[in-house]
């Protein structure tokens, strides 16, 4: 298999999630009573008769994983994982346009070790949440989705992308200098196999929706106002299977993934707050997000 | 690589390899003396000049298989391989149609534990004699080859299928409630990869030929008339490589496999019966066979 | 993914590069002074400014892999490892038609355990000196590349393959009796898979430029004066990646293979000594290399 010319966007633009410093929470839960409950940073529609939740995330201006929508991430996943009525979930954005911009910057500069420590863990928590879930889980993506953003996708069991160039998809953790963690690339490898993510690791490749599908980034390329109802319809199709046949085929062929992250879970977390708190790092982050601010100023 | 859409078949369809309780040895050796011989329930056609057996399923009407059918696998493959005449084997079915519809669920219900464990260790004793044959196995499949049919042609060497939209080929366990043991999903993976065996795993899926060649489940799809004679001459090129260092270089790949397997096979022995002997999973196959003795009475 | 068909060559042209005993030191560095330092079988084209260096393998007539030439490359490399100056190197012939006939057959031949130690050691260490390279490494691969030729294709980074269907890549060892170590094995299943590198070490294919394609062999194909062009462009792609950052994902990218490989080491270089002292393979090699006199004298 010839691997799709990946595309890089500016670095900058990746960044933008993280840009906005001190941002204060501006969305509330929105609209129809009885069919959502809206957290502040997640909007969750369940369909109680279906036995599917769309969980939306809106944290403008591009969904970055702060810690707060992190923590409200988890907890709606184990609510609705505790909850028999649900079956399946489908994870995509509120705000066309970005699915999510990924890991929030802010939250790994200027702050001290013991915040590190405390954002690490809820991204791992996140993964963790997600990657074995018991439920369904269909990526419903509705724009640009590089890396955390790319790994929440990576997590699921079918993957839809909207048929839109600018909606990249893709680890792009070299570009700005760092490493994607050992679970991200097994996430990756385990999707698109050991020479494409190789590749696409090491250059931190943005998969266009054609490159993505032709790599196995994404599973489907549909148009963008498909996606949502291409999503449902993935959806009834997964959950056509028995319930338990099926969670247990999956933990079969993710378990030793998770496994392996469980037991490597401290150090991990030991590497990424000693890596951050460096210097080096720290001053390359502030430069950056300095330059963000003064941009928008 | 993105994947087709798998196709499924409705599962009672799948379970007709089991539907026949009772059934007696009707069919015998059949035919041309010297040039064959058979057991009840496998046709062996040596050509000896050219060091290539043919080993045709025939236990009607679906080439279930069944104990028997499993034992004279076994033996009849030892049989060759010690034989230094046969340095090949062609799988196939004396039936075109249905290569093999799989494991009997007649051997799984309404038996006792004995009986489930002797099953469950003929069935592992095929695959730990198929999956590291020193013999070159390529499986002429002319015919449907769910769930155990299409594990038995995942262990060959190399897959010709027959070119017929009805000759699914698939790991359909999930659809009657089941699940694939560890050592079938290696034997995926290993051929499809990771991304492309999770999900035709949990999704049951059942690949029409242009699907199963697409996702490389087969490796070849040729007209139906022309199956056997692309087997030989498949065959006949394998066969040209050194059988030492061909010997080697198989085993070098499918080692770590096997050792894994048979490090692991009193516990999924123990898994077997204790899946198979719970009244939940005994009631849901006497229904269904049920069902199948009606429609056919 | 279905395989193209792969292709095979005469065993005996693979062989040709052992088959010049008694070769002397025929080439010395060539020309221009400050742009140039050359050994005797590696000439190294240096652009400092570029932080990028051309090594070019000459060795007539096929550039085997002689204890000479392995010795030259591995300092060769381990050089400008240490030197900050460069970043990158680009592997290719001095002689377009053959990128490397792979391992000399010559120093197999005839020796004493000691000198086959000797070989493999060398063989070992430019393995280990290419696959965890800091380095970013492009093959441009301006020939035909059996055996250890495409193994060290296989280390590098990115591959260019010079369209012209003369220039097959692939492991072609079991064409020769022998069998490929674990090591190559690895090197090919990271780069094209489990199913594609079973059939393909099994049947000792050499792939033509548009199978090798189509398999991931290679990652480009272009025409044959484009090769060298090709890969100073994607050796700047690359190149524009934070060095540390990639540095780090590639050595995450491959560290297990290479751990493996320096655990088994010692084993591994018993195992080719006792196999390549056999008195059944030193006179199938005998006899090899004395045609190969008889025919060119």
């Amino acid at each position: 298999m010839a691997l799709a010319a990946g595309r890089r966007v500016p670095a900058r633009a990746l960044l933008r999630a993280g840009a906005r410093l001190g941002r204060t929470q501006a969305t509330a839960g929105g609209g129809d009573g009885a069919r959502r409950f809206a957290n502040h940073r997640v909007l969750v529609e369940p369909d109680a008769a279906a036995g599917v939740a769309v969980m939306k995330l809106r944290n403008p201006p591009v969904n970055s994983l702060s810690l707060e929508l992190l923590t409200e991430l988890v907890i709606g996943l184990e609510k609705l994982e505790n909850d028999k009525t649900f079956r399946g979930v489908i994870l995509t954005s509120d705000r066309p346009g970005v699915f999510s911009a990924g890991l929030d910057l802010t939250e790994m500069c200027g702050r001290n070790p013991a915040h590190y420590a405390e954002y690490w863990k809820a991204v791992q928590e996140l993964w963790l949440r997600l990657y074995p879930s018991s439920l369904v889980l269909v990526a419903a993506i509705n724009g640009a989705s590089p890396a955390g953003g790319c790994l929440m996708s990576l997590t699921c069991d079918y993957r839809v992308l909207a048929d839109n160039p600018k909606y990249v998809i893709g680890l792009n953790e070299t570009l700005l200098g760092i490493v994607a963690p050992f679970w991200f690339r097994d996430s990756l490898v385990n999707t698109i196999g050991h020479r494409a993510s190789e590749r696409a690791l090491q250059l931190g490749l943005l998969f266009s929706p054609a490159e993505a599908l032709q790599v196995g980034m994404v599973d489907q390329v549909v148009p963008e106002d498909q996606v949502q109802s291409t999503a449902l319809s993935v959806m009834s199709r997964w959950m056509a299977i028995p319930d338990h046949a099926r969670q247990l085929t999956k933990i079969m062929m993710r378990k030793a993934t998770v496994d392996h992250m469980i037991k490597q879970r401290e150090a991990d977390l030991q590497n990424f707050v000693n890596f951050i708190s460096r210097d080096s790092i720290q001053k390359s982050l502030q430069v950056y997000l300095e330059k963000l601010k003064q941009k928008k100023g």
